[in-house]
């Protein structure tokens, strides 16, 4: 991402907050989908980080990233049990009470009694309907307990499945910049090493694109190669970027092909 | 992690540097490797960072976090093309000259001149062997083109398998700390809100600890569940923490079992 691109669209920043991502218990997922949905709406993610479940930590890292990007979109933390705690971080974050939602309240409440036999809206239940004040609620068809938003960070939860639902109900509401797009050229038996000085001139032909490499390997008798992206908001640079890293193919020798490589076998 | 555990072993930071990663266009496979080999040797990791191949972020983010841990261990952007530029950011970041690297030079101006066809010795392939002066190379059994360290700041490749055959050829040379180890209890059908109140006193009886709720889905009729887990470096503690967190399944009505839950079918 150029600076003049940088300039024109919204920012994000990932924040996945997670012991079990640090351990390496649980592989994240969150990242990718979020990356790839919000390079769509033009809100491309500038910087990830992976912290864990430790309040300062949390804490500081909000405020640090929020003063920094246009966006903040956590995930993981906002259940009910003693080690979620992104919820409360937030709040203090913001300086603000951490307080009962009054609409988040009532809703679980009440799903907990309608249930058959009634479920107990207990303390650690009722975590999952305390919110900074001010929080505006992110509704998901996954889960009855709510994500929230306050200022302009985002607070979803760590199950994919249900972080993904709340971020389709929160998609409506990110003003969109240009949608972030790219193509990609590929072709067996071709190194980097060998089209590598071309490839930057294609990069300083299109100073508002991300031109990038990326080998990759296969398993004789496929052969490995090396695959071409050019990405950018100026949709015709990309297309004309792609031009010109085929050709870049063909001058090594290459049989440049639009697409990704097949997946790995 | 306990501050008594941050305190008695070493700790580590894990930079992720690609913009591939950050768009969505490629999973991350190298914190969750990292993080299990490491936390294997006691040395656990406590923060990860996914940043653009952007020299001011590179610089100015590895000299923030290998001021706060103990080993930073970066991915990414050590090949021969324009947007490879994490070896001459660490240089940058050290204040020490980007030059070539006497070994490194002739081991890999050796390996193109020997092949068949003789391959070219370029300016791009040149890059893989300049490194920042002081460089310690990290040789891997996957490429003739070699990782360093400088300081506590260690540099691998992107690519997992080189990655990891990096990792394997540096780990010898890491001082250890006591493992982390941990034990898992789950139970079928347990939901962690009946069990937030109790699992939080096994916490406090577990300070030195980390003990975790993992909620998991399965499609009916396989039920979902939650996943307990205690880790630390006090293996006789987990032990006795895993004795109580099944307890607390048992007296919610749930059936605990060691070990994870079967994996999403």
């Amino acid at each position: 991402m150029t600076a003049e691109e940088q300039a024109e669209n919204p920012t994000a920043c990932v924040l996945i907050i997670g012991n079990e991502v640090l351990s390496g218990r649980t592989q994240d997922q969150n990242l990718r989908f979020l990356a790839s949905e919000l390079g769509a709406l033009g809100i491309p993610v500038r910087e990830a980080r992976v912290i864990p479940d430790v309040e300062e930590m949390i804490v500081s890292t909000i405020n640090e990233v929020r003063a920094k990007y246009t966006h903040v979109f956590t995930t993981g933390g906002i259940g009910p049990t003693h080690d979620d705690i992104t919820s409360e971080c937030v709040a203090k974050a913001f300086g603000v009470p951490w307080e009962p939602h009054p609409v988040a309240w009532k809703r679980l409440a009440e799903y907990y009694a309608s249930q058959n036999p009634p479920g107990d809206f207990n303390a650690a239940r009722q975590r999952m309907a305390t919110m900074p004040r001010g929080a505006v609620l992110i509704e998901n068809e996954a889960t009855i307990a709510p994500g929230f938003s306050i200022g302009n960070v985002h607070v979803l939860a760590g199950v994919p499945r249900i972080m993904q639902a709340m971020f389709r109900a929160l998609a409506p509401r990110l003003a969109r910049g240009r949608p972030v797009v790219s193509a990609t050229v590929h072709a067996d038996g071709i190194f980097e090493g060998q089209i590598a000085a071309a490839l930057a001139e294609v990069q300083r032909d299109f100073p508002m694109l991300e031109i990038g490499s990326y080998p990759y390997f296969r398993p004789p008798p496929v052969r490995g190669g090396v695959a071409l992206v050019a990405k950018g908001t100026d949709a015709d640079a990309v297309a004309r970027a792609a031009e010109a890293m085929a050709r870049v193919i063909a001058a090594a020798g290459g049989e440049p092909r639009e697409g990704e490589p097949a997946p790995e076998p």
